[in-house]
């Protein structure tokens, strides 16, 4: 892998003089659930008021693009789109009332924005605003009920995803979507900020601040469950134990910092006993970042009874309801959504990026591939074969 | 309604002289789901060690006496069974080893006990127990797996209920789950705190910790949804919404401390809209004291996105799943299950009696009826027409 410093040497295109006006660039357009993305011109209107356009430099494919692309929650189904949330680059132009962003600002967007002035924003008990906070059925800027994109032939509209769009050379995003970090800090790793790291790691500072001495276990090992392995090993857990179906999950897992690995199709009981056993009861908190309910229900049993927490960070498109009993909270068990990591995206990614430009959080294990952002198909295939942690893709 | 201080008259049939003998008293014993309780005699065996045997005073029905009785969990269903869980009474006799209770000491029963050496005892984050924690599928002792109860013709095991079975005379118990209290405390008000009040109010001031200036709103307005109502109103809630099908509820509910009622019956739209109409989008913390899983729903959807808690306190006798989908949790709502108001027996009730003493809490609203015990069947009638709070039976 080159090094994240190379980054810097970006420029847009040579100079701003894109600003107020249409622009023609190159973007992967998803058609239909499933079919191939297609890497295509389109057009991207300038930001309206409130609004920035970015120069994406990079975005990778994290799990959540993956459902939507593969059109799991029929309910969400909007085509043609462009997806992708996970991305960094520069600001190319602003829209009138953008004070705190300009042009050559590097930045990462968030698909779970922060307005800075709602209720939500102003109390510290969520990360949620009530203008940006993620919203899957949303698909049209907020301003408008518009859309940005725009196809070559014909001008027919193509939808927004997650506040974010980066599949794209170009995309517009409302301001609260868009995070200005240290000019600095190496974009390419930055990316892994936009989503997958912060999320994963939030969890476990965040929502569930695990301390030192205490006990983990994480469900699926992608990027979000490394991620929570990562924060747990820099808040000094103890037992970081690392649940996967994939047996090459193990190696990586290690290299971050799981102290045991559980295969489900390698025990002959429910996982949930095997982690009671080897922890005397069941760990301080589980993790669930697998998307799937069977999975959901095994981290909430391997959980103490009395004390024991457990985050949903997993995306969950089936329709099946919580496989909890409502008896099953009377043990004490407690279960919490996690978005983003509980981060306050604007507020407080400048300082978490300055955390992982001095070291303390370990980001190099997580960009696993790097292709050219033509190749966003493999990219794809490389995460549903579960051989990609994160696939960086070049624009 | 009589003073509640006339208990303190009381003596145990004059003196101990049946320590250590197997004492002929009137029970009322289950033999059946849903069949009236039979008042006769029956035997109760001495305390074996680390057992007491108590004369019990007065005892009042409590939901879950109810559901029991009906037999609504089949997979708990066990007959004969002597039933009852909230009471007050004296120590008759003490078996071997028990040092923290003596004959003639004033007594609460609780049906989720406190060992106080377990790992869960030590820890301030639960009031579950190892060993006598709340398991409505226990019905022997856990000393021997038998019962000291029986039938007085032909000597046939009688089963416990909920580690107390307090519709008898006389009861035998593990020390764990009884609680000596100040002996110039009305016994009478105090068996409320053997259950409901204490399961109520504790889950505002425990396991809610609910603040001065929140907002609530509560579901089911019997004894201990009006105890949450009256720790809500101690702890200076500035709005307490009580909800309940039955209107009678509501001039009950003015007299504790609500500010506004709503009859699900009366309004046109469900019940957490209008809810989250009158608060500005939601409560703070709903309480679920209904044991209906509808009602819960109705319960978690009326706090506030971003920071609302519901606390479930309700049975559930019914096997369906908790009627929320996981990603519901990602609004920031969260539900937690509350035991006997996550209070540590033995160790907390002797000081929340004072506390309801000294007119802190206050007690009087709750004991609607009294009558003699071998009335009881009346008693459960009352309750299940929502006529009583609690009915205090004499014995
Ligand atoms: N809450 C949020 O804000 C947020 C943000 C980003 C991603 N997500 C979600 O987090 C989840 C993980 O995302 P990711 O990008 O790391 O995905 P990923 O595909 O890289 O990782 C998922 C992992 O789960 C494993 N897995 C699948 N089924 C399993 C099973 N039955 N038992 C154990 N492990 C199993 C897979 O082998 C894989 O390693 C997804 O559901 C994604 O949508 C949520
Ligand atoms: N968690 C615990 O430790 C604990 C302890 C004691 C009791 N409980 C449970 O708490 C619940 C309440 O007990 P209680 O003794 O106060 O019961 P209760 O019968 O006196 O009160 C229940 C109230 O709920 C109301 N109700 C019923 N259906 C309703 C609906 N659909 N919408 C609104 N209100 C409705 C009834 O009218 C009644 O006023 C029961 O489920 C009981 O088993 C739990
Ligand atoms: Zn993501
Ligand atoms: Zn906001
Ligand atoms: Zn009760
Ligand atoms: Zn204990």
């Amino acid at each position: 892998m080159e090094n994240g410093n190379s980054n810097n040497n970006h420029t847009i295109n040579g100079n701003y003089e894109t600003a107020g006006k249409v622009i023609t660039c190159k973007a992967a357009v998803a058609y239909g659930p499933g079919q191939p993305l297609v890497v295509e011109e389109i057009l991207v209107d300038p930001p309206k008021a409130m609004e920035v356009r970015l120069r994406i430099l990079f975005t990778s494919i994290c799990h959540t693009d993956l459902s939507a692309w593969q059109g799991e929650n029929e309910a969400q189904r909007v085509f043609p789109r462009i997806l992708g949330h996970e991305a960094s680059g520069l600001i190319e132009s602003v829209g009138e009332g953008v004070t705190d962003l300009k042009p050559g600002d590097h930045v990462v967007p968030i698909f779970n924005g922060e307005c800075g002035k709602c209720a939500y924003c102003k109390s510290d008990k969520t990360n949620l605003c009530e203008r940006f906070r993620v919203n899957p059925f949303k698909s049209v800027m907020t301003n408008d009920g518009k859309t940005r994109f725009s196809t070559k032939e014909g001008g027919k509209p193509i939808y927004h995803f997650l506040n974010t769009s980066t599949f794209s050379e170009y995309t517009v995003l409302d301001s609260g979507c868009v995070v200005k970090i240290d000019s600095q800090a190496p974009l390419k790793k930055m990316t892994l900020l936009s989503c997958g790291v912060s999320t994963g790691l939030g969890a476990v500072w965040n929502t569930a601040d695990v301390q030192a001495g205490a006990t983990i276990a994480v469900f699926g090992l992608g990027a979000v469950g490394l991620a929570v392995v990562e924060g747990a090993r820099a808040r000094g857990a103890t037992k970081i134990i690392g649940v996967d179906i994939n047996p090459e999950k193990r190696t990586k897992g290690e290299a971050i910092g799981i102290t045991d690995f559980i295969n489900p199709n390698d025990v002959d009981k429910p996982v949930h006993l095997v982690i009671r056993e080897m922890t005397g009861g069941g760990v301080h908190y589980s993790f669930e970042c697998a998307g799937n309910l069977d999975v959901l229900r095994e981290a909430f049993l391997s959980t103490h009874d009395g004390w024991g927490m457990t985050v949903v960070l997993g995306i969950h498109p089936s329709p099946r309801l919580l496989p909890l009993h409502p008896m099953e909270l009377f043990d004490g068990r407690r279960i919490v959504g996690s978005v983003f990591g509980d981060f306050k995206g604007k507020t407080q990614l400048p300082a978490f990026a300055k955390q992982c430009m001095s070291g303390e959080v370990k980001l190099d294990e997580f960009i696993t591939h790097e292709l050219p952002f033509n190749k966003i198909n493999e990219a794809f295939q490389l995460l549903i074969d579960g051989k990609s942690l994160r696939c960086l893709l070049h624009l």
